[in-house]
């Protein structure tokens, strides 16, 4: 299992009229979650893209228990549970504020494309590798 | 079963780097089409947060199948399939762009909630009428 | 002088806790305001690109007279008063909700660039033969 | 005068299909610089809001000179020339990239008013008793 935290601090434009986070803006704080997890193995994705693989998200859920608010002081958790075997690899996520109360959770999927073709590819082997040590 | 369709033209700001609508930005397209379903009864989601009830999202699926892309004139198709019993709704979203094609598949599920107690109520009777004649 | 309106529906996710439109949302309308304008000249934006030519923004300004709230009908009116001449582009750009009210003012400047190179180039000639008639 | 700097990663939602930052989401890096600005005079904005007196912005002006990238670590400056006499305060802001290279240049102009009545008011003498040193 990999697991990786990054802090997020809630932006005035991410609030909506309810007084909180807008249900939308987690998709962006679980991204920064999944970039920052792979930047703390050695990598970056922004790399990967330039190196010809890209990774969008085929699947979203999450469940919202409490509300974030401006100006708290996120922590997000990425974790892999499973090392990726083929072109999916799926990232479970939790959000929670400075109390260490848990706010919401989530699971991205996402593939592994070739940027050039846009086909289906494997775990490029440098990804591999720096997960490996963690399964 | 109660079905609307709204339309939706994909902004430049909605895209990014990889030529497509953001993931997270479904989230919003979401939201509208459901604010037009209530609109299409002859109800309106202002008004009920003006009378006292505000609907949060609670839980929240989309699966990507196609990219949305620039300029794209969207049809975001909004059902409920059952009727709300308790304090809790849920809408199946669907997003076609102008070729018919089906690009998401979404479930978004939202509380009543009373606006000064933040406590869970139950539909309100306005928007039950309007709903009764489709279940 | 070219003038073309167009109208857009306020998103709750527009909204911030002040129980307004953000202010940095506003860039979108007037985008909006701008497409629109060309559409209406029988052209597309997203096919200027395909054809070669991109337009970054510049420059922007904005005044903020009056808050646009959540599901205001807005109209964004967008005015040419002087067809480009050389590489700069620069429309002015208003707001009004459904009362008429004059939200707010702006200006956006924009750069005819070609694509494959991002060198300056003067205005399209499809697009300045679509603009003759109004100057 | 006041100055102060703050980090910001550009995000991959905050990138457009021109494969750059699109111009609108200056402006939530600009708030994120007048807000860690008042964080580091040992204030938070939040606590203002919370003491009765918001700061909406009223103008705003931006320059993009060169524009921002993915996963760029940009600098945010922004600089109070002026100590605010009335309701009004402008802040001139730069983005910088992680090259040194200035990328915005922009001024955004609140002012001071009381939560409850909407009412113009004079800068909060809290935060005028830390900027006085500054001037």
């Amino acid at each position: 299992m990999y697991t990786s935290d990054t802090q997020i601090r809630v932006r005035y434009a991410e609030t909506d009229q309810m007084n909180v986070v807008y249900y939308g803006n987690y998709a962006q704080y679980f991204e920064v979650g999944r970039v920052e997890a792979i930047r703390q193995l050695g990598l970056s994705y922004k790399d990967m893209e330039a190196s010809g693989v890209i990774m969008p998200v085929v699947e979203f859920t999450a469940k919202y228990l409490r509300p974030a608010r401006y100006d708290d002081l996120l922590t997000v958790r990425t974790t892999l549970k499973d090392c990726p075997v083929d072109h999916r690899i799926t990232f479970h996520q939790e959000v929670y504020n400075q109390e260490g109360k848990l706010l919401t959770t989530g699971k991205v999927s996402l593939y592994f494309l070739k940027k050039d073709t846009m086909a289906r590819t494997g775990i490029p082997d440098y990804l591999a590798e720096k997960l490996a040590p963690y399964f």
